[in-house]
C-alpha cells in the first residue's frame, strides 16, 4: 500500500477545525477512495490555546507556519491562514521550496501571486491546488480545469461572495438599510477584518481572476477586475428592481472577447425568477460557458467549515490518489499576460439620481443623456420630502463607456446632486 | 513532449462526429492543456458511405469496432455505439485486454456491466471513463468522484433524461397529450430506436445507478432502480399539477439509509418555482448532497454533440494528462454487494382515480384509503362527459409501501376502472 499522506494544517479556524474533522471521521472513507491513509501531522495557528471544540493532543504544535511547511513528517502543507503576503506566502513558498504540494483556500494570495507560486510548484514538481479559494464547496476550478479541458471558455460569470448576497437578500426579506444590515452581518462575523474585501466587491474579483486565469490561459490579472461595491445600493434601489421583476447581486463576469479579456465584478439587475435571482444568502453560482458545451451551472454554499473543508479535502484526496496538474491546468510558462479590454457589451441601465430642486431639472438631464445618445426605455420621479428629488431611469441598450461618458455630462450640469448610481440589468 | 495521444473513435453519430470536431478544432488548445499532442487515428461505423459532415479521409477506417480497438495506434478508444451488449460490449473488453484506455459514453453497458469492466480496467492498468453517460455535458461523475471525495454522500438526485423532459415540459406548454407530444418527439429524433429507453425510465436509471455507486461505494445495481415511466401522465395530470403551484419531473433519487440503498425514478411533483421545476426541455440537473458540502446542484444540456462532445474529451483530457483512477472512484474489489431498500421516506402523493358511476363510489373509496391509514389532504372530484368520473387527491405525508398496499385495497372495491396513478410529490 502506498505510504500515509501526512498533512500539516496552518491555520485553525473554522475551515482548519473542518479539515481535521474530517480526516479523523472520515479515515476509512478516504483511505478506501484513495487508497491510502491520509494523516495530520502538525498544526499551527495564531493562538496555541484556544479551545476550538477539537482536540489537537495527537498533533504536533509549530508556532511558525514557516517551520510547519519544512517538517520532515509533512507531505501536503494545508494553508489556511488567509492574507496574500506575510505569513501565509512566506509558508507557501517555504512550502513549495521543500517540495511540498500545498491546498489552499487563500483567493487574496493566489489573485495576487498566483503566476509565481504557479511557477515554483511546477519548478518543484509539486501540486499547488485552491478547489476552496473559489466559491466555497462547489468544485468549479475542477470543473473549469478539468471536466471542460475541452472546451474553448467563453465566459465565466456568478455570484462568488456569499457575504454580499447575504446582506442583498437580508436587505430586501427585512426592508432594511444597508448600514443596519451590514452591522447585522459583522455581528454574526460573516465580514472579513476589513469588510471593504467582501462588501467592495475585491474578495470575490479575487475569486473571479483566478477562475479567468484558467478560463483564458491567460496570467491571474486581478488588476484587470472592473470592480464595484455593493455599498451604494439603498433599499430604494432594491424595492425599485423588485417592482420591475429584477433582484440585484453582486455579479462577477469575465468575457473574452476580440479586444481582449473583459473582468467586472459589480452589483446587476438579474431577472428575479432567474437561478441568479432566487440565489438566497450565503449561496453562490458559478456559471461557465464553452463552446462545445454550452452553459453550465454550478450552485452550492460559497462558505462555511463543511463546504470549505469539502474542497480542501477534495484536493488533498487528488493529491493522494497523485492527481498532479499545473495550478491553472496549462504549464505557467504558457499562461500569456491578458489584454485587458472594458466591458463592451451593450446592455440596458438602472440609473439613480438625485435632483436638484430647481426648474427643468429633469429635462436638462434627459437632454444630455439624448444628446450622448442614451436612449431612455423609462423613467419615473417619486415623491420628495426635501429639497430634493429622486430620479429612476432605465436606460435602452447602451454601451458602459458611452453610459459613463454621459453621465460625467449630467454631473458637469450642476442639477443633480451626489454621484449618479447606475448599476447594469443583465441581458436575459 | 510526451508522445501523442492517438484515438480510435468507434460510432460516428452525432456524439463521435462532435468528438472529431473537437480533436481536429482544438488541437492547439488542447495540447496547451494536456502537454501532448492529440490526435485521431482510426474510426469505425456501420455505414462508411454515409454524409456525416465532417472529412474521415485522415483516419484509418475499420468495418469491425473490436479491430479498431486493438490496433497498435490506438492508445485511447472510444465507444459511442451504444447498446449494453453486442459489439459495444465486446469491443470494450477487447480494448481493455489489450491494454487500451477506454471513454465511453455507454450508460446501458456501464449499468449492467459496469463491475466486470472496472475489474477488467483496474487489472489491465488502465482507465475507463464515462463522464459523457450520465448527464450529458455536465461534469457530474467527476464532482462526485473527485471534488466531494471528502465527504459521505447522503443522497444524489436529479433529472437525467432530456427527452422525457422535453415531453413533459412541451405537454404543459401546448397542451397537446402525451402521445401527440410523443409523436412530435419522435420526429425531431429525439427518442431512442427503443422509446421506452427513454419514456419508461430505463435510460435515466441506468444513469443513477452509476451514479449511486460511486456515491456509496458499491457495485452497480440497475435492478435495485424502482423504476416509473411517464407514459402514465397525462394532460390532466399536467393542468392540474400546475393547479397545485407544482411541475412533473421525471426525478431521480438514490439515498442511503440505515436499511440500504434507495434508488427510484419515477413521475414526481415538484415546485414550480423551485431550480427543478424550472427546468426546461433537454436541460439535466443533478444534485448531490454530502456531509460536509450540503447540497451541490449541478445543471447543464443532458445531450446533444457539444455538451456529450465536451464531456468525451474531459475524459480524454484526463487521460492525456496521466489522470487514471478506478473507474467508480474507489478499487472495483472493495465496491460492496448493495443492501437494497424500497423508497421509504414519507411523502405526500398526487392520486389520479377513475370511478365507475355507482352511488357512493367516492365513499368507498375514501373509506379504504383511512382504514389503511392514508389520510387526504385535499380531494376533487372533475366533471365527466361519460360514465366515468375522475378523481384527484392530495394525500398528507404517507410511506409508499402503505399507498401501494391501500391502493391495492380501492382496487379490489371493484369502484375503481382502470389502474389508480400515483405521483409522489417532493418535500420542499
Amino acid at each position: 500500500m502506498t505510504p500515509t499522506l501526512r498533512l500539516g494544517i496552518a491555520g485553525l479556524g473554522t475551515v482548519g477545525v473542518g479539515v481535521l474533522r474530517i480526516v479523523e471521521n472520515q479515515a476509512a472513507l478516504l483511505s478506501a477512495r484513495t487508497g491510502r491513509a491520509i494523516s495530520v501531522s502538525a498544526v499551527s495557528a495564531r493562538s496555541r490555546g484556544k479551545d476550538r471544540g477539537v482536540d489537537l493532543s495527537g498533533y504536533a504544535w509549530e508556532d511558525d507556519p514557516v517551520a510547519l511547511a519544512r517538517r520532515d513528517d509533512v507531505d501536503v502543507f494545508v494553508e489556511l491562514m488567509g492574507g496574500a503576503d506575510g505569513p501565509a506566502k512566506a509558508a507557501t513558498e517555504a512550502a513549495l521550496a521543500a517540495g511540498k504540494h500545498v491546498v489552499t483556500a487563500n483567493k487574496a494570495m493566489l489573485a495576487l501571486h498566483g503566476q509565481a507560486l504557479a511557477e515554483a510548484a511546477e519548478a518543484a514538481g509539486v501540486a499547488l491546488r485552491f478547489e476552496a479559494a473559489v466559491a466555497g464547496g462547489i468544485p468549479c476550478v475542477k470543473a473549469l480545469t478539468e471536466g471542460l479541458a475541452g472546451n474553448a471558455i467563453t465566459r465565466v460569470s456568478g455570484v462568488m461572495n456569499g457575504t454580499c448576497n447575504y446582506i442583498l437578500t437580508r436587505m430586501e426579506s427585512s426592508g432594511l438599510p444597508y448600514a443596519e444590515v451590514f452591522k447585522e452581518a459583522d455581528a454574526l462575523g460573516y465580514l472579513e477584518a476589513d469588510p471593504t474585501l467582501d462588501v467592495g466587491g475585491i474578495d470575490a474579483g479575487h475569486k473571479l481572476a483566478i477562475l479567468a486565469a484558467i478560463a483564458f490561459g491567460t496570467q491571474v490579472d486581478f488588476e484587470g477586475v472592473q470592480l464595484q461595491g455593493i455599498q451604494q445600493v439603498s433599499i430604494d434601489d432594491i424595492h425599485r428592481a423588485r417592482d420591475m421583476g429584477y433582484r440585484i447581486k453582486l455579479l462577477g463576469e469575465a468575457r473574452a472577447t476580440p479586444a481582449g479579456i473583459e473582468q467586472s465584478m459589480r452589483p446587476t439587475l438579474v431577472p428575479a425568477d432567474s437561478p441568479l435571482g432566487q440565489l438566497e444568502g450565503g449561496t453562490n453560482m458559478v456559471v461557465i460557458e464553452g463552446d462545445a458545451v454550452g452553459q453550465i451551472v454550478l450552485r452550492g454554499a460559497g462558505a462555511g467549515e463543511g463546504p470549505t473543508a469539502s474542497a480542501v479535502m477534495g484536493d488533498v484526496a487528488d493529491i493522494a490518489r497523485g492527481l498532479i496538474l499545473p495550478p491553472f491546468g496549462q504549464p505557467a510558462a504558457t499562461l500569456t499576460k491578458p489584454q485587458r479590454a472594458n466591458a463592451a457589451t451593450e446592455c440596458a441601465h438602472y440609473l439613480r439620481l438625485t435632483l436638484r430642486d430647481e426648474p427643468g431639472a429633469l429635462a436638462r438631464v434627459a437632454t444630455v443623456l439624448g444628446q450622448s445618445g442614451i436612449s431612455i426605455d423609462r423613467m419615473r420621479q417619486y415623491d420628495h420630502p426635501g429639497d430634493d428629488a429622486p430620479v429612476l431611469i432605465v436606460t435602452h441598450p447602451c454601451a458602459p463607456a458611452d453610459l459613463a461618458a454621459a453621465l460625467r455630462g449630467v454631473t458637469a450640469t450642476g442639477v443633480v446632486s451626489g454621484e449618479p448610481v447606475a448599476l447594469q440589468i443583465q441581458t436575459p
